[in-house]
């Protein structure tokens, strides 16, 4: 069959996917690893990661595209472009969910990537660049996928499970442990790479507006904080003769939420305390040890680093206040990914011209375009997500929702063609 | 054996307890149910328990005793008085423990109390009134014991375990579940009652005083608290659309511990969060809902009521402030036991005599005088705690504290007996 070669962005300016087509392979795929109270479970290397990935295979052939397998385990799929050897136009997300996730997260941008090159293909269009389909492996827990891309160093360290287990995942997958480096991609490999995904917060169905400008990716820095006190009698120690543990620690909890209310740093700033136990956590005892996370995201490491010296502060003034004793240990940090402002352009763009409503605002979950953004250009589209809810069986994002943002996603992809094309040309 | 008959104060006043004797015993009674990092576990009902009982009643019938068990498992020893009939002097407490709890913590007020009698039978002294030593049954828990002595409604709810359960364990000591009315004791059984405990608290080493003095056993009141949030995305939700219940625990947390110092209540008063759990308690994750504990005691009913109006105040704050839904339920609720003001007195005469220098301060813990102060006058003598450390491996009471706390009892038990025995001459 021969693929329409394609000169001007005029020629596919009324280019629609298929709306009925794309929530249907979203309904197919919510069937893999279905749980009966609704969601998803669809563990990276389980059984239904398996089966999922052979449903998408089996989409992206019918696509027109070649599909391979790295040694990271990602699944892509190739639609070839009229400069053979030129670097992909790239997109992309994920298929494995959390335990008991939702529907939509992650496999949304996957198929609607498909979804967007089963539109070129059935059109006949063949772009400048090649267009390649990526699933990433095991986003929600490693992101092996896309570190093992991005070039990053993966320790043993990094993964839930031992070294030899991730071998024996790997494995199932078609990835190799022992191979992984030549799963790694340059700045040659790619043109640019555009991750459409669900928001996962409530900010766009707050703002009205169908689809969101993502304006970065934040940094993340999570620590554990522990603090000892005296677990003494709640009855026999009188009040001036207390080192309350929780006294401190929601000294703490507030002046965290205060950081992430601080206007003077940002105000996009996020700072959250999550997880909190108590022991001996007993009615009738004071308690003694309070052991807690603290997450802090923002765009900016400097942001990040004055956060971190707020908390500090608060630590030391709460510790003398409640005699106490205080240790903050760092057990996360993720570095914020800018979003290349020419993509950020492009899709504000294409929004305009498709009549779509947008709104700026920072991913502030973690995704594959954050490693990718190492080694490529790199832009982000969000949709809106239902009450803000994700990672549960409520996740829900709208028909019409998933079809506008697969079509910012296809004529974002076709500008961005368009853009680099003068590059191949050069050479 | 012939007794003699004691007819002034000052025939005894220069008898002491056996110091030695005392603190042997004490060192016997902690090899049943020893822990192999110290302490002992010896709960109410077990084969420890049961062997520890053994070994009372052998030394309560050493010491002129007459033994005998009531219906509740309360195992009281008699010391005949020259009045046959007469209301008894008693005293008592428990020798059952919580897992992993101390040495002293009960057994030492009983240990002192048989030590009292042994003295007056070593030298052949009678008082009016009979003396008893009461082993109250299960203090650590359900209090049956002295529940069931003071005639309060025992109801299946009050116990850790069914019905069933407490019929087999109290049969296992001699009591019995069927007959429990019969263990009561009325106003014309008892001429006073007086127990004798470890401080379980740090007030008496931090001022240096060898005897507290009573003033009386605090109420108890507790609630569990319920916050509802949302658990959203500790990510992408903005810091303005949170409903973080740990926002508003902390705020709770920190209410409680400044109604805990609030002078304008009365100083004397703690309120305490001892127990907090989050969920779903993830680092990632705002707190979607947190169930806490608050604990009140104070001496006072008027108080208590207080404390509970300000805790209801500053939830209706909070609630509004984090817009999060608390709810509050009522879970316990102690009334306060005064102190007989002449025992009260007694008691800080007798030390003054013995040279022992006394600190007032109210009992924080609950204590089977809390019962049996509903049936007689009540009184209550504490020794120090070192560290103010109790229920731990670690409680301790310095063997000269230990044998100071029992002639305390010895000769309060004598100038109670002086005082009531007006009533006996008079009938």
């Amino acid at each position: 069959m021969e693929l329409e070669i394609l000169q001007t962005p005029t020629l596919v300016h009324d280019l629609k996917i298929n709306c009925h087509r794309l929530n249907q392979s979203i309904a197919k795929l919510a069937d893999i690893g279905a749980l009966p109270e609704g969601g998803i479970q669809r563990l990276a290397f389980s059984d239904e990661d398996l089966e999922a990935r052979a449903v998408i295979q089996h989409r992206m052939i019918a696509a027109g595209m070649k599909v391979s397998v790295d040694a990271a385990g990602n699944l892509i799929g190739h639609y070839p472009g009229q400069y053979l050897d030129a670097p992909a136009l790239a997109t992309g997300s994920h298929i494995d969910s959390v335990p008991a996730g939702g529907i939509y997260d992650g496999t949304y941008g996957v198929l609607a990537g498909v979804e967007a090159v089963q539109t070129l293909y059935d059109n006949n269009i063949r772009l400048a660049h090649p267009v390649e389909i990526i699933v990433f492996a095991d986003e929600e827990s490693t992101m092996i996928g896309s570190k093992a891309m991005s070039g990053q160093v993966l320790l043993d360290t990094d993964f839930d499970v031992s070294g030899t287990a991730i071998q024996a995942k790997l494995k199932r997958v078609g990835g190799s442990w022992n191979n992984l480096s030549s799963a790694q991609q340059t700045t040659h490999d790619f043109a640019a790479f555009v991750e459409l995904h669900i928001e996962q917060g409530p900010v766009l169905e707050a703002a009205g507006n169908p689809i969101g400008l993502v304006t970065g990716i934040v940094g993340q820095r999570r620590y554990s904080i522990t603090i000892d006190g005296n677990a003494s009698h709640a009855g026999t120690t009188p009040m001036s003769m207390r080192q309350d543990a929780l006294v401190a620690a929601s000294q703490i909890a507030l002046a965290v939420h205060k950081i992430g209310h601080a206007k003077d740093i940002g105000g996009e700033q996020v700072a959250t305390v999550g997880s909190l136990e108590l022991k001996p956590n007993v009615a009738n005892t004071i308690p003694g040890r309070v052991e807690m996370t603290v997450d802090m995201r923002d765009l900016s490491n400097h942001c990040l680093d004055r956060m971190f010296e707020m908390l500090e502060e608060a630590l030391d003034t709460i510790a003398t206040d409640t005699q106490t004793r205080i240790q903050i240990h760092p057990k996360l940090r993720n570095e914020p990914a800018p979003v290349n402002s020419h993509i950020h352009h492009t899709i504000a763009t294409v929004c305009s011209h498709l009549g779509l409503d947008t709104h700026p605002l920072p991913s502030r979950a973690s995704h594959d375009a954050q490693n990718i953004a190492r080694i490529t250009d790199m832009g982000m589209i969000f949709v809106p997500s239902q009450a803000g809810l994700s990672h549960a069986a409520d996740e829900y994002t709208s028909p019409e929702h998933c079809a506008q943002g697969a079509n910012v996603l296809l004529h974002t992809l076709i500008q961005l063609d368009q853009h680099y094309r003068c590059r191949l040309d050069q050479q």
